[in-house]
């Protein structure tokens, strides 16, 4: 039975996971499909990812085909209650509810996992952390899973490093129509989303300083740029900072770029990168905020050691006065910007990263007893059929090679 | 006595400003020099202008310069009641409350009027059409006001036409600072702060369909592109389609953009650019929104008409389904969707907006007597002092012309 | 009877215009028009503009129209011989080649005037100048003018002002139709066509200054900007250096922009913006160039004073050695670069200026005897019928008022 | 003893050296370098790139560093007279001159390998060719060799994969700072500056369609946008044909792209990208051109048959009169745009590419004897080496990680 927070929030929920599903044109199309080939049927498939609309919409894809679906959030402070109680409403069993404590975010994990799932969508590697130790005994009956997060891949991969890994992986997260496309597009836009929405100020004209030149960090002084800012990009490898050089951007040391910065986005994933060296550089009224993982890439334990006085300043932010009488402000206490001051990423992000968890679902099913134990690359063909079915759903075309310019290729390759 | 909403809403209000003003560092410095020089000493001034936090600020540096502030809100729907109770805690004279009825609005505009203004500061005209009909006995106190919108100023251009107009007015709406900025900068920036955070969708691979290329289209049309979105505009005027084919768009008539947009956003100050011509041609999912004036650029009236279904899709969007069987979603009514889905113009674009407010308000006080009634243009000067004064606190220096430069384009003028 | 330099080369300039009329729609159909309607027989046009492919297909333009044309340059320097040839072979009674001395020069003039020109079209304002000194007795017979350039209208309103000029001359250089094209778009490319042809560098991730945001400045910054560079703005207007900031430019005074840039652009208008004051400053291999008028906006005088050595480094390029063993490098004398070290503005922006020339030529002519002697701006129509024509050469459509929309507009505007 | 065209020509060779190499910093800092250290002294080593004043420059470099230098072109069409003739003036074994016949190229390449190189550094891989077959018996002495191209790549590593290949070669094509930067960066720009060149036309308000969004295709797509135009991307790749919408651009099959684009540009590494099923569908002045290899992305072929006229319509532009009445244009007889019309890659490209050639060749030396037979990937610790020198030489500084981050970052891998 399910166990969500109150259930007469579910037309709320309705009515969000209708406006994220008209807006996730290949989930709707693969739930279709699925709807008519039905593949998951007799599966039981545990899930836990962040609960809100996005998810709901792949919760119900998957059970479209069959699958019997057993949900659990992957973070009480991203569990929203209203979708929870929708998707409870409609007959599925959902564990998860809003502010859970620890012990009840692992008692929901567990009671998702009873069922004894053959496959299991995770987000951070958690239902598979708990099936690897108190549930070992359900592991017999685990035909294999997908993680959907860098965090959760790296730990996979330490366990099948180890050989501790009992069931194959499939690496969702490093698939390119997730990877290519959430840290680009999806982070560059919602980031900003969040600041222009938390600060109600104006973005042109500013001096944004954003740590670190990956996808995540290059999406981000794209977004940055156009909107009228002065990018100025810090790195530690000399490869990138030049590459942002040349994409026009200025680069200089955090400790230089502390002095002129208006607004601090850091993506490094690494921890410090603002921290006590640089506070009392800043200045006043700057802005800092995490668009990479966790809340220590802006090291908040230093910036409220080194403040005289803490305020919250607007909803979401808070204001550190220091030493020097200079007041710095932080959204979102440094998490991820986009999660703590915003809706996440964009719908039709999501929409992309779910078609391929969809797929891939289906892949390790289709590939029963094929696949070893380990993390798996998610297949080209899933990438190509899900950017293809994109592309088909936004009425583009594009070109397939002649059989003359398929031998030309070839033989060039020799 | 104020007559505002909930006097126990000061706390919260007085936070709000606190963030405006942190972030308004010309009227900041301006509010320091009028400590100082005390112009507006023994002066009353009335002020209706939307009364929110950036509001309040102008209101709080013209007291700073002597003035007794007596302020009422422009638009009951925009008046937030925090605000307003941390002015009126503070000792102001304010009358304004959230969802006044057109009958208290008109009471409150009278009371701010009964102290018998010196100077009036005017957003839309209201105070000064006031002074004219039923308040006439007030006119003669009166030296001059200042005019923020373009509403206003054709209004007081219709009267000062017909010889009824009374005293002079600063047309602030038309400063080069003002005008120059926020509807590029600020409309540009705010509308899609605005869509992005009332829907959660990317503008990334959208085709976005930007009606009109005047100041606001053309922020509009970068922010649109700035943001990785394909732009088409819609215009009348051969020259600005042309500026708009220079600068990267496609331009069609709308007919034909309506097939091919998903986000249209109008900013041609004309009625019935979207209407019954178009409905049936939009996509499924398309989303409409005005950042003109009003709720007639998109036609509500005929939407309303043609749909078969309406409903509430997500806060702030309303989905019309039509008889064609697509949806098409209104995002805030067809009213300007940077106020009635978002925050309004960001902050520093205001601060300017009423840095030049501040300046023509003493402008008027020092001509006193040399002003002939009717609308008058802000003079080069204040909108030169406004951006000097607002490089300077960015920490940004400037050329001047040596005296042989001088010579040289004089000599060259002649 | 013609005087060019070499009736042989005939056939290199009958390519040359060919090409350009390909790429001159405008010119192409008014052409046609021409032909069929024959406004101008009987006419004798006299034009001095510069010598190129393009301008001889506005010759020829005019000449389909029935025009007895008579043709000198408007400058010895960019005269080419080959479209002199290719003109007078065909019949025209041409006066020009390249290098001609002064005294040369003004002969060709005076020979392309002794017809007793109808209409004059001028690039400078020497035809005029001419016909009001030593060539007056033709005045009588003279109906009106078109002018090319700024210069030009300096210099007319200068005779207008006093009272001397005895006809009417159209503003060509101030239609809509050639200032908001040929400023951003054609110089913002032709002056990086210029550069980057010369000297083989890499624009991206370097720091380019561009001296003045005007609508030169501005269409420089963004090609700057949009090959990759960092764009430093030096402005003595403080709303136009604001504007700048807002567009995401760093401004700072050259004597800052002086010890960072890598490029220096100057679109000022005026003189010694790069001087003694800089020399000694600029980085070691530091680019001058200029895109605004004439040589003295890199004081190229005080420059030659300065350098211990002085020599060619690369055609069109020369280097100068300073006292501090720094070598920076000019392009083209310093004179207009993209004319200097290129080939000017790009055919469809010469199509746009030319076209609005021969229809003002034509509108001349249409008002004989309506136009007092005077400068006279360029009616509205003609920009209108040159962006019309232009959009629909390139099949694009726009939209057109509805009875209702202009109902709407007129009564707002009361 | 050399052979080159005319030794005369050296001082003219001289000043294209010398402004290569003014801005060729890297190349100069790793010259330095070498002649303190010697690093070549003693070896000798046989060059063929192509041979202009960046290539000059890389061998005097090495020769700086002591290497006895013995140099080729690599297609004698490249070949400078005046730069080869100053390397030999200056006393380097020169062997090369521009239109040598095919069985001329072989024997300057054959007389450059006669000293009996310790390393080859090689474009294309002739020099490897040659050592393998005809000249066999200097095998013995060869240390190693590096690669510039990705032709002379693929070449080498089906020699490699034949166990025929007698020695390493370092793949200096795949260094990052080399792919990252010349395909992106180079070609971007330089394919511009070769049509804006040959051409005089206008780039803003054109639809560009650019073949291939690779690394080639984005550099060249982006500045296309960055001059103002629309881009047009075709594509066989999903996933990249979704990158490229997402990056604004539109996507589309070549046949649908044929009828609307202005300019073609191709970047496929793939044959008849452009071909007999898309002439006839060309609007009249197209304008054709290939930024990938060789001449048969544009069938050049098959245009031929195609047309019935064909004319020189400019320097380096051909027409194509089609049976439609239609002409198209292209440029550089469809081989590589911005080498057959344009200077190629601009100096600072070069500088990178060349200054890993520099420190490769050094590689290959002190690694000798401990690199097996094959193809070597350049060593990530000489990208980092030369990105570091080229932000240094910039003047750049960049952050390196606190021993805390380090542990951070290591311990998160775990």
């Amino acid at each position: 039975m399910s166990d969500v927070r109150d259930i007469s929030l579910a037309p709320e929920g309705e009515r969000k996971i209708a406006w994220a599903m008209k807006n996730m044109p290949l989930l709707t199309s693969i739930g279709e499909e699925f709807e008519r080939a039905r593949p998951f049927d007799g599966i039981k498939i545990t899930l836990s990812v962040h609960l809100e609309a996005k998810t709901a919409c792949l919760c119900r894809t998957l059970a479209l085909g069959g699958a019997e679906m057993h949900v659990s959030g992957s973070n009480p402070l991203s569990t929203q209650d209203a979708v929870a109680a929708a998707l409870a409403e409609g007959g599925m069993d959902v564990h998860a509810y809003h502010g859970a404590t620890d012990g009840e975010y692992v008692k929901h994990l567990t009671a998702a996992l009873q069922c004894g799932p053959h496959i299991v969508i995770d987000d951070g590697c958690d239902l598979t952390n708990l099936l690897h130790t108190d549930l070992r005994h359900l592991l017999p009956g685990v035909i294999g899973g997908c993680e959907e997060t860098t965090t959760g891949i790296i730990r996979l991969n330490a366990m099948a490093k180890d050989g501790v890994l009992k069931y194959p992986v499939m690496a969702v997260n490093d698939a390119k129509c997730k990877r290519l496309f959430d840290n680009r597009y999806g982070t560059g836009q919602s980031v900003w989303d969040a600041i222009n929405g938390t600060t109600n100020l104006l973005a042109a004209g500013k001096t944004v300083v954003v740590a670190g030149y990956g996808w995540c960090g290059r999406g981000i002084a794209t977004r940055s740029a156009g909107q009228g800012a002065r990018v100025i990009v810090t790195e530690i490898d000399p490869v990138k900072a030049l590459e942002a050089v040349m994409d026009g951007h200025t680069v200089m040391p955090m400790a230089e770029a502390a002095k002129t910065g208006d607004v601090f986005i850091t993506a490094t994933s690494c921890s410090s990168v603002i921290d006590h060296r640089h506070f009392e550089l800043l200045k006043d009224g700057a802005i800092l905020t995490n668009a990479g993982h966790f809340n220590v890439e802006v090291c908040m334990a230093e910036l409220e050691a080194a403040a005289v006085l803490k305020y919250e300043a607007r909803d979401n932010i808070v204001g550190y006065k220091l030493k020097n009488g200079r007041t710095v402000f932080v959204i979102g206490e440094g998490r991820l910007v986009n999660l703590a001051a915003g809706d996440g990423h964009p719908v039709e992000i999501m929409d992309m990263s779910f078609a391929v968890q969809a797929l891939a679902a289906k892949y390790v099913l289709d590939n029963k007893g094929e696949l070893e134990p380990g993390v798996h690359k998610v297949p080209d063909e899933i990438d190509g059929a899900v950017a293809s079915r994109r592309l088909a759903v936004s009425g583009i075309s594009i070109d397939s090679l002649t059989e003359d310019q398929e031998k030309y290729l070839t033989s060039w390759a020799i």
